[in-house]
């Protein structure tokens, strides 16, 4: 194996994406966080507090059961800038097309953009438009990045976390990627099998009158809960336990992951909130977020533990334990 | 010729880019500016003013004689913001990788990056990278997005152009654009040929002293000084005259040119500027911009016109007058 070059795994949100991650951008870059590495950075001395974000996506194919890749830009971005407790105030959008891309394909997907940024009440406010030859990209790739202004009461550090904390998650897991894998590989699905792609900033603004007590959130995309759960407990003194019995599932997603030999704690959202509260406070904020039409299938999915520092447990449905490590990569490739 | 699909003069910042835009773009996003186009768009209701930015870079070679596509993103973002009078504050990469790229290679890319950031006193403070399959894209692509803080002063605004005003280009022209093709093509160039590629900021902070004398700005960077001034009288009371003897170009630029058939004033530059200034400040940006390492080819390389109201008019060296209009496309594919 070529250690010298770039492997897909570098890009897919496993131990190999970490290594990389760390091994060559936090070198070089500010992009260091004191709280590990958030989905979005606080721009220095700003008053109120500024954030700022980006993504890009590649995700194939570019339309997909419950979405696209316009809307999905959007959720991404305003989604990362939504779990550092900031409400998305400006988008950008760059656009790499492939010469004889569909013009109505794109217009589709830009209308989706368009409409999924309203939603928000964040325009596109700067874009750029790159076109290259035949066969240098596979139909269009997009990159939006984000400005949000921070919401009042929120004070997220990994520092804050305890043993008892209730670890929520805002909906069903994994239904993005393997509605986008089934799409893609025109696999024999439900229905009923669809991405889950969404903002998720208005379940983090009914979360304000309980932002004190809320000490972490993160929305599971590449490696899924199971990367966003190891990327918390990751050198800390405390473990996260969570318990298969807990785990919102849509059936068909559970069924075609069973079928494929996946693990759904592993495949991506793009509309799902993994939080890490106050125990007291975890009933509250569930009921408002079942409240909201994103988060009806709200679950309490697990705690925090003493024992196990620094590791995932999942109890299983048999009542047996087992570690729950940080994938190599993402086992589903192009799903955002 | 199919219509309805992208062609490769959809991003060459030609007609038709301007027309895609136009067509595609303005009605579906706020890019809108009462001011035309801008490189950077103005954050809604901030105090002080905040300017928002992106760009795509898919330049081949990613490293040419001058830069590399590393420091070019970083500059190419940065300037759009110092063009509208703003001071980045803070940037964002992200990258799109092909499978297989050189590591050794993209952390000389990455270094560069941040050597250039380091220069212009901004932090790359947030990220992200996607891998795809080998043949999904050319090597790598970059796309950079920037916040910047508005500097006091300046007054941009085309409704302020007159006859009579200065035209002024910050140094040698089309330099970056040759220097590419050079590399790419492996044409016989002389060393003298480099990208300028360079952050423009600095000129930016000379002008502040003058700045309320200062109408408008733009890095002309794909389609070059020609589709700034176009853009700029584009639907205006006002024509702009170039005098072709007052032109600044580099020898070895030019000698490629005429053997190429390209004009270099279509041609894109990555460090210069072009502004419109009161006649009576011209001499004193000059001086300023001549003292400073980026800006020693500074030159007045024309004026405003009550005449050809709306289009660029070229004197050329034979005492001719022709119309140097809005070309279909960027001669040179891929330069930034």
């Amino acid at each position: 194996m070529n250690t010298d070059s770039i492997r897909i795994e570098h890009g897919a949100g496993g131990r190999l994406m970490a290594e990389f991650i760390r091994a060559e951008l936090l070198p070089r870059f500010t992009i260091a966080a004191p709280d590990g590495l958030p989905d979005a950075a606080e721009l220095p001395a700003a008053s109120p507090p500024l954030f700022f974000t980006t993504d890009a996506f590649v995700v194939q194919p570019p339309v997909f059961p419950g979405g696209d890749i316009g809307s999905l830009a959007i959720h991404g971005t305003v989604n990362d800038l939504a779990v550092r407790g900031a409400r998305v105030r400006a988008l950008s959008l760059a656009m790499i097309l492939e010469e004889g891309f569909s013009l109505p394909l794109l217009r589709t997907i830009l209308d989706s953009a368009r409409t999924a940024a309203a939603a928000t009440g964040a325009d596109i406010i700067t874009g750029d438009t790159k076109v290259v030859r035949r066969g240098q990209c596979d139909g269009l790739y997009l990159v939006t990045a984000g400005v949000g202004e921070g919401m009042p009461g929120f004070r997220l550090n990994r520092r804050r976390l305890a043993a008892g904390d209730a670890v929520l998650v805002s909906g069903t897991i994994g239904d993005h990627g393997m509605a986008v894998m089934a799409a893609r590989e025109r696999l024999p699905a439900s229905e009923a099998l669809q991405s889950d792609s969404a903002p998720v900033l208005g379940l983090v603004q009914a979360m304000v009158p309980y932002a004190a007590a809320v000490k972490f959130m993160r929305d599971p995309t590449r490696g899924g809960v199971a990367a966003v759960l190891n990327e918390m407990v990751e050198g800390m003194s405390v473990g996260a336990l969570v318990r298969e019995s807990d785990l919102p599932f849509r059936p068909a997603a559970r069924a075609l992951a069973e079928m494929m030999g996946i693990e759904l704690i592993r495949v991506a959202c793009e509309g799902r909130i993994v939080a890490v509260v106050e125990a007291e406070a975890a009933e509250d904020i569930l009921a408002v977020w079942r409240a909201h039409p994103h988060g009806r299938d709200a679950r309490r999915i697990g705690e925090l533990t003493s024992s196990d520092a620094g590791r995932v447990v999942m109890e299983t449905l048999t009542g047996g334990r087992r570690i729950v490590d940080l994938p190599q990569g993402e086992p589903l490739p192009r799903i955002c």
